[in-house]
């Protein structure tokens, strides 16, 4: 494993490890001083074509938990603006001396094009509508961890799937680790088709509420409306939204995810992310853990776990 | 004590612990390694909705100072331009597991409400018109290193009280520690009520300038004359920027202060800077002191002063 | 030596020396921990006037390869849009208590008028049409590097000679260096003189390409083609573009090198760029040892090589 490019790279039992791997940096991180040698002098960039404070912190937080060094090269102030090829901006950072390279770009398969311009570990951080493997990651390992397993659960992913890389890659790590997937959606936000995805479509969020292990609302972007894509933001929560009498509805224990930023009022009701069952801030921390996972597996020697035992 | 947000949390025995406090800090920052292990592994997030490059690199040198890591999330380049929520932004930092958020906004009390949503220590680095109690501090501290204290003595803070968080928290913090202070300013730059605030107020700078151990500053707005509260910058200058004759005119030893940026030919003639009775580079080098001692005091074991001996 | 302003401040000798000194970090930057604790404790504070994210992404690096801190400040976000005088803004970092300013600015001259302002190490990272002397010292590094020596060798320099810092920095290391050098350029981007410069001038790049061992291609700016200054960007390229057919008229061994971001198919073929002979990267690479040798030097206890032998 030299790259994380796509969550399709990595099988049931890969995905499985992984998940074992993350638990020990879910550890760490409730120490008192939460920072291991792992990964002493590496360097970690961030190339980030997209505005995203909070997976690119995320990152760099877990960076600097295995004491490797972290850069940002943000598009707003690189030489990007001056007409930089993305491929001369990539071996310029290499040329720098650097280990590996978390990249996110609007366009889809940017993270793939990368690899070719650099002896770096590349990890997708997000391309386009294509993938978020880490996010897929996070989302399985948080569904796990108050699970016990994704087997035989019901997982519905409500909302914006065509435009979604978050839906892309959760829905292919839940499938493998089989998990029943039902999309649920309005037929102006399903991709064309979702033959060969291995779920379930349905347009009413009511009729597959009572059924549901995890309800996992997607983010709903102001832009749709202007695209009338929906009828507006109101009508969208009136059909979808996760408002406190939906959730009412949702079996005992059943998980509520988002992969943040929420716009509160549209996908889910203010008051709903206050309750129990609302895993959202969990989600995060184990953000963290999962990319400390994926930067030790990628950079890391790989199966020497006695580093995580010593402090820096 | 858990967080920062007004300096009227201290009294005076609370406020002259602090400066004692700062005294070790000024003391390391004068070593040729300047640097304690004394916050290692604690993380210091610096959440700016306003820009301030001097307040933010101030405490992020701060905490490097201390062995914490650091981390920036400015509003330019976050999801706050999503339409992320305060709340969201201050639940999704927390959930990376740090330790101290430095919040700056340009309405007063956000530092207050963000306590609520997380249980990092909150630091208050300037909140609209309302508070800054580290300018406070550090104004305190270098008056009194070189008057011995601030009993006794008269203090005149001079331009746009109104507008001014530094006056408020200056206010605060020189008269309980025993300060005369004198709002200098025309009837347009004062609040609508000085009542309760235990301070004279003049209408000239020249009247009261003999009478004089400090006189500090405050920066003058350029937004002031279009609203017309002033007539002209030059005018201004003229009633209350402090020239090279009425430096002449203060007493002998009577400090110079101004929390900066400056403004030169207005509130201050650039001629002054120069002065050696002009303190203002000193404040800012007491400035990092402070915030060390702040971050010292509320991340760390607290009395256990022996860290502060040791180098890293 | 306090500060690097200019290329100019070292002769032939000091250029060796510092050339000889990169070695040894050319050396450390190939370990697989690349960090030496030389500077541990010494702060390096980055004040870049322009963008240039490669520039300060390399000083950056160097001065964390030397466990030194990093401080940015970049124009953008500074207190310099609210008018802050650049006086101010060096005072302030300054009493922060820092070792070093690398310094970039439109304006020739900023970087000696801050000297005036600071008893930190001064370096220009690029002022204006002036001086680049990092730039020159990767540039003399990367040719004596594979060369041996500069003495007797015949470099062009091809391009916006006019408006190139650049081509002013690596026109006084090389011919200090020994080397015959050629401007390349169309009369309107050239100096109106280069009397004293030492350099021989043609303009026509096919006239001498047969007789080069290096061949050093500026960036083209967009701008000059409004200004009028070139017909077109394709014309500039069929006259002074290095395409793979010129390319293939160049000695064997003949250097190609580009102080990039490279404007692929206006200077410079893209083709060209894979060619063995195209050190591109590699310039990059010796930038950020080049920049620890500076570094070292300034603010390291000069002759001690010990420093390097160990780790942190």
């Amino acid at each position: 494993m030299r790259n994380l490019l796509s969550i399709d790279e990595l099988d049931r039992d890969g995905l499985e490890e992984m998940l074992d791997l993350t638990e020990h940096f879910v550890e760490i991180n409730r120490r008192n001083i939460p920072r291991v040698p792992a990964l002493r002098g590496k360097t970690v960039v961030s190339l980030f074509y997209e505005d995203s404070t909070r997976t690119r912190l995320s990152f760099e937080t877990a960076a600097k938990r295995l004491s490797a060094d972290t850069m940002t090269f943000s598009v707003g102030t690189s030489s990007v603006k001056k007409g930089e090829s993305l491929r001369d901006t990539v071996e310029t950072i290499t040329a720098f001396g650097i280990d590996a390279i978390v990249v996110r770009h609007q366009s889809a398969g940017v993270p793939l094009q990368i690899t070719r311009w650099t002896d770096a570990a590349v990890i997708n951080g997000g391309d386009g509508w294509h993938q978020h493997p880490t996010q897929a990651l996070l989302d399985a390992y948080t569904i796990r961890d108050h699970l016990g397993s994704l087997h035989g659960r019901t997982i519905a992913i409500v909302g914006d799937i065509k435009h979604s890389r978050v839906a892309r890659s959760d829905v292919s790590a839940f499938t493998a680790l089989g998990a029943r997937v039902i999309l649920v959606a309005p037929p102006t936000l399903l991709p064309s088709s979702v033959t060969g995805w291995g779920v379930e479509v349905s347009h009413g969020l009511d009729r597959v509420l009572g059924s549901l292990d995890v309800c996992y609302l997607l983010r709903m972007q102001q832009e749709r409306m202007s695209e009338a894509l929906i009828p507006s933001l109101r009508e969208y929560h009136r059909g979808y939204g996760l408002t406190m009498e939906r959730a009412a509805r949702l079996p005992a224990g059943a998980m509520i995810l988002h992969p943040g930023p929420m716009n509160r009022g549209v996908e889910i009701q203010a008051e709903v992310t206050d309750l129990p069952n609302c895993f959202i801030t969990e989600q995060v921390s184990n953000g963290v853990a999962v990319r400390m996972a994926v930067l030790f597996r990628l950079l890391g020697s790989g199966t020497q776990l006695d580093v995580l035992r010593e402090e820096p």
